[in-house]
């Protein structure tokens, strides 16, 4: 019978050896407090007869289970039973282990290893993994690890770690299998069949010349329809998507995205063939780049260990909350300038936060969507002009609308007709500032060269904050006051 | 020569595509617009050799473009531009164009469209691909194309329509290649052979019995290097991820990522293979999944086509202002309660949307971390109490930090040291109130099976800016006024 796995059953799975785990760790954490309690040396512990069953039933567990599982579970347990886990995995699937688990896991488990096991655990990966690790590991290990690699891996690794972490190379593995143009068909399938296995996601074969220079490929949907005795040059693809280790990451998503790709080669200025990109990979750095976004949108320096020390968060999300709080001094001053009319006026205190709030939130709806088509590509500098007549007209007819319900609803608390003039002004105005910096903040930042997205939810929130203020408590003064 | 298309070459020749067919768009209006001056018949316009000549330009540059870039294309090009390149496009590509394009151009272009021709374009697809254009047709095309189609593929489609948008059968399709287990590889060869391709993405090809009942996969990268007189159960992978139809989507994509697949068999109840999910399904479905996250978290209600009218705008953006303008509201009433105390000392007004705001960044940075982890799975339920403690740390620190901080401001601004403390404890306090509603929302909401990301950032927002007012205004009417 075939061993059905769905993901739902997968994760139940999971959850349950977690559990089982977790309950094996209670079970070792008692022996160990009855062992303290009644002052049983250490030893005595470690030779306890129930604590080695224990121990011995988690490897089992363990040493069953999936690396990407693994790392699941680590990410899923507080630091202390996290690090107990960890010291039973089986050392030979340390490295294939860290390399699946998330940044902020990583490092405390990298931090609780010394330098003789991590750099058994990088000798266990291929190049391309190593320079994923590197970032995270001591200076030493990278040091050692070189030392004692073949020659080709050793210029590999060298390769690998001089990208930098945006750029194709940084996504590129060195498993590529290449043929020559005139070779029959045949010969290439003998020659296949001497492999024990064909690299992971190996949906092509690359065609290369003497010199190494790309060719083509050989995809092998195509290679198993394909007569045997045609030449590889009759039956390969010569349009082909290429990928330059230079690139940026983010184009190369693009192309796998657009064009459905499984691998793409990547090759050098000269068009010699170095490497390929898989699309497993270009999975992973869509959903870090996308969670990194959700990350940066929330204020978060990168991402957290959600069991993480209490002060490791707090340095994590110290910068934006500093960033906010400059920016939201800045607002009250803006509000302390017209102190004197909020004193005659009291209401003004009461209803300006409405007017800053809701322009903050229908200029982050203006900077998202300008951002996310800039992203994309959709949108040139020529379109500034179409782009912020229309979102002038959105907020103008937003001001409209809200602005006149809240005038009403201005003039139904306080039984002032001008006060609800006055709301329904300051609400189109802002509600015009926040279109017009939404739309203008991202095109400049493109122009500048700079990511568009960066802190684009603070710089409007603090426009709108103060401008919202300003405009209304300024309109009152000027009308009411 | 192998043509080298790098995605940044890729991108730049689709802008300089764009630029030409915008330029030619552009001479054609001219030439429309000179007609119209010159009051010629419009029948002439069309007859007009430039015009005529423009068009096939434009036409012969489109041909030769793949479905994804002229969709890519279609999406940067404001309305009317948009429809003219639309209407140029070779019809048999319509479907396929349709499928590529984002849900709000989508929507322009059918809108164009009339029966017939809708009717055509669903008619080159195939089943899985009618099913995913099917919410955005209008009904008598739906029922037209289920009268053309073979038997067969009719009860495809009517499967396919049948899945929930979040089901694993939503990103389905029905191009699967099978064997029996008591073949021999040579005779599988034989078989490959004579396809004249096989479908995209296929990586494994499906190992069934007499009753279609999946046994085993077997992956081509396996095929080609196994001996030809084995026979394919000696062969095949039985420890395979199997998706189910009714499997959450959501789930199906984990298995993906966490397992680096390309593509996964899909089986009913009773273990027959009807189907199979590939790579390319599984990262758009992350990508617009990402999207409509952050979109979400904007509060934007769904994915809008930067250049579609003020008024489609409006209404897409306005549920979630309402819904902020109700939460502003009871905000400024609860500063409405307080207006005595503030009439009493004005510099309240002024520092109150200091406590609100901070608090606002800090419970987000929190609530984004909780519901980032619970969509990972990593958040269990016997976790609250830890979580709690941590983030209540943090928000205490934090407090004490920034606090203190703003005391000092506070007192230097105002020279008041009893409003320096009044500040700090309501900082510290509003802090501790978004930890604990930052944790609490999140966690409830997966109790209560509902999605946690939904709404978050609005209800977050709401609870620190009334408690924020509410905290601060109220000790400084009790210690102050």
């Amino acid at each position: 019978m075939i061993e059905t796995l769905s993901p739902k059953k997968e994760l139940e799975d999971l959850q349950a050896d977690l559990r089982e785990v977790q309950e094996l760790l209670g079970r070792h954490r008692l022996v160990e407090h009855l062992v303290e309690r009644q002052e049983m040396p250490k030893h005595e512990l470690v030779e306890s007869l129930v604590h080695r069953q224990n121990v011995a039933e988690l490897r089992a567990k363990l040493d069953s289970m999936h690396p990407a599982d693994i790392a699941y579970v680590l990410e899923s347990l507080p630091l202390e039973e996290r690090l107990v886990v960890w010291n039973l995995v089986k050392a030979e699937r340390d490295g294939e282990i860290l390399l699946q688990a998330s940044d902020a896991v990583r490092e405390t488990l990298i931090r609780s290893m010394d330098l003789q096991e991590l750099v058994a655990a990088a000798e266990q990966l291929e190049a391309d993994e190593i320079a994923d690790l590197a970032p995270d590991l001591p200076e030493g290990v990278i040091h050692d690890v070189f030392q004692a690699l073949p020659v080709e891996e050793r210029e590999q690794l060298r390769a690998a770690m001089s990208y930098p972490e945006d750029a194709v190379g940084a996504l590129m593995d060195f498993d590529v299998v290449s043929v020559r143009e005139d070779t029959a068909i045949e010969t290439v399938t003998r020659y296949l069949r001497r492999f024990d296995a064909l690299p992971h996601h190996t949906d092509q074969i690359f065609v290369v010349d003497r010199d190494e220079r790309l060719k083509g490929v050989l995809p092998l949907s195509k290679l198993i329809v394909s007569e045997l005795e045609h030449n590889v040059g009759k039956v390969m693809v010569s349009d082909v998507v290429t990928l330059q280790s230079g690139d940026k990451a983010q184009d190369a998503a693009q192309a796998f995205e657009r064009y459905d790709l499984v691998s793409a080669p990547v090759v050098d200025e000269q068009g010699k063939l170095i490497g390929r990109v898989t699309v497993d990979k270009v999975v992973d750095f869509i959903r870090s780049k996308s969670e990194s976004e959700l990350l940066t949108q929330a204020g978060l320096r990168e991402e957290e260990d959600v069991f993480s020390s209490v002060w490791a968060s707090v340095k994590n999300r110290w910068s934006w909350l500093a960033i906010n709080l400059v920016t939201a001094i800045f607002a009250s001053r803006v509000i302390g300038a017209f102190e004197h009319s909020i004193e005659k006026l009291v209401a003004l205190a009461a209803l300006m936060p409405i007017v800053a709030g809701i322009g903050g939130n229908s200029g982050n709806q203006t900077i998202t969507l300008i951002v996310r088509s800039i992203a994309l590509g959709q949108v040139q500098r020529e379109h500034a002009k179409k782009l912020l007549a229309k979102e002038l007209g959105v907020s103008l007819l937003n001001g409209l609308i809200w602005g006149s319900a809240l005038g009403l609803i201005a003039y139904w608390l306080y039984q002032k007709v001008s006060l609800g003039l006055v709301m329904t002004a300051a609400m189109t105005l802002n509600l015009a500032l926040s279109a017009t910096a939404g739309v203008l903040i991202p095109l400049t930042m493109m122009r500048l060269g700079r990511d568009p997205a960066l802190g684009s939810s603070v710089m409007i929130t603090a426009i709108t904050d103060s401008g919202g203020f300003f405009i209304f408590l300024g309109l009152a003064t000027l009308f009411l006051v």
